[in-house]
């Protein structure tokens, strides 16, 4: 068995073949700084407004509402810290009233780490428990809501666990103390169908590695009217919002595979949540013991699996040697060997926490990679 | 005249060949996240190591003192706020001694405007002066530091008029008072000899696309040992000083446009000064009246050109319809049509100071070039 099958779509998807060809093209053609005022870079300049266009149909945004960054992670640390930072020198003149961030104990680590970031700087940040599923509670947020709180943050979609988080509810509590709501949706983004106006977000963080398109590349959006420090500051770049000289070739790309994914949204969810139903069926039909975490309301094609009495690195690695490619959670903490803050927050049962794994389909997987999976992993645990 | 020729290789230069093939090839056959545990990332996980030596090599750095970042300005805004965030806490409770950031008058926006928004903060930004070339003076760094100086950040090459600063000096004096130095190098690393050693900077920003390699992808060089807080935090990448899912083809493509910019350095600066001496003889041998912007100690290839009675704008829309591409000065402040800070900085005469042209060669130009680029200005001017 040579051919390699690639089930971890959460960490990272191979790039769209039409938007490498574009991005390659573009490189080689057209390598004129965007900013600059001969008629070399005109191209330039009417690709970048038509790629922030083509993102902003995605999410039902407008052009100006749509910010390119470099990656999902500087995406979420700006809405973190300049929500904060913006006012930190009255709060912190103020320590009786600490600026204080909401978010939930299940956030990626680029929520987290931005979130105790602040916290050595004398903020206060309350995280909100999630229930078996992985889902918050809007009724706590409504209770947590502090006169100093900044900002509220939570994801719209789970990357280990793939649970769907109820923003809309968030969002419109959080406004109706006055407060500004930001999610993270770098796993939603390309893969659900996503309307900033419905969801009233404020904010949004994405990446396009994560949609078919290339790494090094993201988009924050940003409600129009909504006053935010920018977080690299210097060239005029980005309507004065994020300096650096603008990478046209990535963000081009990064709109053609948004596009594509989204306008094939439907058939990619249908043959992915097919993919980890055959899966599922297959592993039924054996006596292997396991849980499938993060409830009913999930990301397509999205499965983590607690295996009884298992051992997920274990797993993973007899797979990896069958050219199959699953994770046991996260990619950024793969380094780690403990049992995730996103496990320990969903209280799965203990018998079973050790032995989970995330096997994620992407679009060119085929329900044939399903059941080769299922088989495989049946052989694993036995 | 249909070819186009391009001399603002100070606001970005065309991306190498072999660079862009490796790009191309890693994106389109390496797509797996690098920080995922199976095998299908250990190929990815050895060109981020070996890019980390290739560039280190390029700088005379260890590996691990080079971080990658998504550009220069966000190598500059980390530098800068980090310094002064880390600890901004315990000097905002005692506002008698605000933390203070020093940097030249003619410093990058990315710099600049770091600074600006850290003196919003509550921190002071002292500046500089220049002399008429372009140069800060050592002794007046030696007489404003101040003990609650956190950094010292002056340019080692300047991107509009070339001049390269007395770092090592700045450096020495910066240390003998105990204080951390960082130099944006982005429009020096790979056009002239940086060696971080020698220069005995504690941090350095440099960015791929000012050599002939990608946009979208810089590093930060920070000293073995020295503790400053992470800029954008997030997942373990990057020996957990920066966040963010690691883009290993742009940073293999810096690599290789760096290592061979570097193999080259010698050859490329006299074909550059060589292009910049034929331009100005053409210029000296009909009766325009101009004046050469930075001194003698600019960046090969260099020139910042002020006319008598001239208009950049103009001279440079006409050079434009001639299909030369030339600028007025900085990419990133192209929309702005005041004269620019460093223009004033250096004092230059107001009878020229309108009349400015930023013109640099690079290892693409030929001397035919250059002497086309002469004519047509001597045309344009008079």
């Amino acid at each position: 068995m040579n051919k390699i099958i690639y089930a971890d779509n959460a960490a990272t998807t191979p790039i769209d073949a039409d938007a490498l060809e574009l991005m390659f093209d573009l490189q080689k053609n057209l390598y004129a700084n965007p900013s600059a005022a001969y008629k070399l870079s005109r191209p330039l300049k009417k690709i970048l407004h038509e790629s922030r266009e083509k993102i902003a149909a995605c999410i039902n945004a407008a052009p100006n509402e749509i910010i390119f960054t470099s990656c999902g992670t500087e995406s979420d640390n700006w809405a973190i810290k300049s929500a904060v930072l913006s006012n930190l020198r009255e709060v912190l003149s103020n320590l009786r009233e600490q600026p204080n961030i909401i978010t939930s104990a299940v956030e990626h680590k680029a929520i987290l780490n931005s979130c105790a970031a602040m916290e050595k700087l004398g903020c206060t940040v309350t995280k909100l428990a999630v229930d078996k599923s992985g889902a918050v509670n809007p009724a706590e947020l409504q209770e947590k809501i502090l006169p100093q709180t900044k900002i509220i943050s939570v994801m719209l979609a789970h990357n280990e666990v793939g649970t769907i988080q109820p923003v809309k509810a968030l969002a419109e509590i959080s406004h109706a103390a006055g407060k500004i709501f930001h999610t993270d949706a770098v796993q939603a983004v390309g893969h659900i169908p996503v309307d900033v106006k419905d969801l009233n977000v404020d904010m949004l963080s994405a990446s396009a590695h994560k949609f078919n398109g290339p790494k090094g590349i993201g988009f924050i959006y940003i409600r129009a009217g909504l006053k935010i420090l920018p977080y690299i500051d210097g060239g005029a770049q980005e309507f004065s919002r994020r300096a650096g000289t603008e990478n046209v070739p990535a963000v081009a790309a990064m709109a053609l595979a948004l596009e594509k994914n989204c306008r094939d949204i439907e058939i990619n969810a249908a043959k992915t949540s097919d993919c980890a139903k055959i899966l599922i069926d297959t592993l039924k039909k054996s006596n292997v013991d396991f849980i499938i975490n993060g409830g009913e309301n999930r990301l397509p094609g999205h499965l983590s699996l607690s295996f009884k009495n298992g051992d997920g690195e274990t797993i993973m690695h007899r797979l990896d040697l069958k050219n199959i490619c699953v994770s046991t959670g996260s990619a950024c903490n793969s380094r780690q060997v403990q049992i995730s803050h996103v496990l320990q927050a969903l209280s799965v049962n203990p018998n079973y926490i050790r032995g989970t794994v995330r096997i994620t389909f992407g679009r060119e997987n085929s329900y044939e990679d399903a059941e080769i999976i299922g088989k495989q992993l049946i052989k694993c645990i036995a």
